[in-house]
């Protein structure tokens, strides 16, 4: 088979069950979503990865929506279909409604078009910028 | 000359002046950034541009500051310069502490490396994303 | 029909089959894949895409693998799904094995986040690296 | 020196003045820019980039001047500042106006701004664009 | 569900059918594509983005064929599937012929290329260019 | 200041220090380039990123010149000039010669040109390679 398949519990080593235990424990959720059973192909890259997103991903400075957020209009510009489905679903859950995503959305297109803009026009940033 | 000058508000149409009014009246400043004098050189883009800014921009659903958090966040994946310098700057002005803007940096590296693993890993959405 | 249809060998022209011989006789195989056949539609881009192929991924200074996971890097960084599914299979046939797959997405994932950083804090070059 | 040097005429091999002779004369100019020296430190990279240059941007079915346009589009969407410069630089020696460079670039940057908003809306493909 | 349902014309307010209704009179046609449907969630999007694309595909100093093409290189390089689709099929109701296609691909192809020798071998700028 | 400084070692707290102290041990120099030193504004960031690049870009299944040049690969997809810089010089310090640098920049030129092919021809994944 050309891709790696899905690692799902009962199938999981004990190294990889203790992440998975540790994402349904902190999300509060009694299921895995297919990322993570990927990543678990390499359980260094998995625990890795989990332990970087959680960490980050906790409020602090920043709320968790607004995280959430961040994330599906990093995913929107990369046009990464897996990461755009699965950070709108997370977003929703987070509590983003139909007009914030619609703001949201706004937002991401006029960016990525005044982004090409100001590279197009060749524009040098301001003094004051920097 | 291979680029187009900026167009200085002593040089520039009533067509223009009016705009740069209105940015200025906006965002209360005597200031026009290189952004827009470049697009004056298209007084029809300049116009256009700058409508669908200010009324995506303003507070709605999600604040100003989320809003320029946003920006951020998609002029980093796509590596503007510009956009980068020129919207961090108003996400200071909007509030955007030191430690919010390590939380943004943090979330959008994250993003751009999940992203790929997702891809490269070639994950299938999961039927409850869809 | 929107799309160009696939051009299989009973079909095409002789110029085309030229091409897909050398295909197969340098790739060891008696198959095909669809690239090819979307190229064949522009006999030029299609002789002048496998010529450039067959000299750039012969092994040289670089050995046959590490081209492929290269390979496999830029389309994981590009979002590219068909270029992602047939390179990573290329690079499986030419030696990589789950390890080496697991280490290669992990610097991709990781150059990508730090790619991000590195622009976000708009971070100079240091002297030493000009 | 961490990057490599640019090579000038008198001190190319003749393999490499045999395609700076070749861009000049089919370019009609006695210069050679940055991108083909830097390129000669790797000849046979040269040489193939050159061929397919010219055989590409040679008009055919679409002429000279929508062909360079195009080069920008991509640029501009690529954010890759030396391939503005160069190809703003030829579109405009092949006729591009001021008026068409703003419609260009209009273009461009709606183009970056509905690629997001359909992606991030998810849209499915509609069956009569298949 | 997880991603928004698309707004057919019978389901749709006053406000939504007025944009239907002119994108279905300026385009000659009795069908509306899934973009528009999608960003009928969001009327205030729907309206300003139908507006903007209007104003910029119309023939100007650039005919709507090159328009459309410009479009199709742009969506080709972001790697938007739902956008090359659309756009490659309005570019052939716009005249684009199979040859004209073609060349369209070749080109975007070695743009894509050159951008990247042009960073990797971080080329500095002409003075010409500038 | 709108960017934020670069923090010296001489004015980095105990635990920036130890993080400095590591990157100079594990990579046998006494310098810290700038990278690092921006990161050092939020320094759990600085600890997780450079305990990810030690951990990932240590030699295992792949060898570390590998990984370096993985890494300009990606860094040249996304033009990221700082990361283009700082891994050109990791790779030729980790045994990268010219003429691996030369191969490696076809590669990654013809694989960014074969990606837009890719999709702009809209080649279906072809079953073997699932």
């Amino acid at each position: 088979m050309a891709t790696l398949g899905l690692i799902e519990y009962q199938d999981a080593s004990a190294e990889v069950r203790e992440v998975y235990d540790d994402i349904m424990a902190t999300r509060k959720t009694d299921w895995i979503n297919n990322f993570w059973k990927a990543l678990a192909n390499d359980p260094p890259t998995l625990r890795r990865t989990w332990k970087s997103i959680k960490e980050i991903m906790a409020p602090g400075a920043l709320d968790a929506l607004t995280k959430e957020m961040l994330y599906v209009a990093v995913s929107v510009s990369n046009q990464c279909g897996y990461c755009i489905a699965s950070h709108t679903a997370a977003a929703r859950k987070a509590g983003m409604t139909d007009a914030m995503f619609a703001e949201l959305m706004a937002v991401v297109g006029m960016a990525n078009e005044t982004n090409r803009l100001a590279s197009g026009y060749q524009v040098e940033i301001d003094e004051r910028f920097r």
